[in-house]
């Protein structure tokens, strides 16, 4: 039992500080996905002026657009924990925490349209580009739609 | 002349609408610089609080973290642009238009510790981690002191 104390207490305080860093304060939470937005927002816009010939397409350019969307795309969806619907300014609906299946579901349905986007976008084919924007940018019309105000 | 007319008007356009994407309103890249920092300090966090023992070390999330900031490291700085010192609520000192150059240099004396921390970060070794986090950690202090605000 001696030994034990000891080792239970250390696990307890790992746990605790782990539980801590894990569940960010709400505001930083909030803060985070919104910046996270804002970088996907950029560069799948940049993909779409380019899928829409707004701006010419440059292949390196789309490559690396695709390249940071990769990276991000899952990043705001980890940030929505309970307790964040508020802390600080959010266009969050208090839909994303009443129907959880369903956001779920609506991320779930970008991820997929993003998997298809991303390869798209590093193939060097504006046609590739152009097929795979649209159905990807349906999706995260849908999803705001159901969870962001306006 | 007559051939030539409409395709130099062509490209006289293709270069204008490329112009107004790459400069974005001031506002816009503002926003998008300090969204890029903050998700870039997050992640960086993350690794500095496993490298300092404030969390328990884990390997798949040090490598998840150094993709992310492999990703996002190189985006902030593409939106200090001229033009961009306001806009919007920013915290850069006018020191990052005044003394362009040694800007620079505080950017890619980060690039270059970043390029060790990162694969450091995905070596699954917490020793690697470790001796490469502080020395990124002073590149970024380095250049808060001298380009942002308190």
């Amino acid at each position: 039992m001696k030994k034990f104390v000891p080792v239970l207490v250390a696990l307890c305080a790992a746990t605790a500080a782990h539980s801590a860093f894990a569940q960010a304060k709400p505001e930083a939470d909030i803060k985070y996905r919104q910046a996270a937005f804002i970088v996907m927002a950029r560069h799948f816009g940049s993909l779409g002026a380019m899928a829409e010939g707004k701006k010419p397409y440059d292949a390196k350019v789309a490559a690396a657009d695709a390249d940071v969307l990769a990276a991000v795309t899952a990043l705001p969806f980890t940030a929505f924990g309970p307790g964040t619907d508020k802390g600080a300014k959010t266009e969050a609906k208090p839909e994303v925490w009443k129907d959880q299946a369903k956001f779920k579901q609506a991320d779930d349905a970008m991820q997929v349209e993003m998997a298809k986007l991303i390869p798209a976008a590093k193939s060097g084919s504006l046609d590739q580009l152009k097929a795979a924007f649209g159905p990807t940018g349906k999706t995260c019309k849908g999803c705001h739609d159901d969870f962001k105000s306006k």
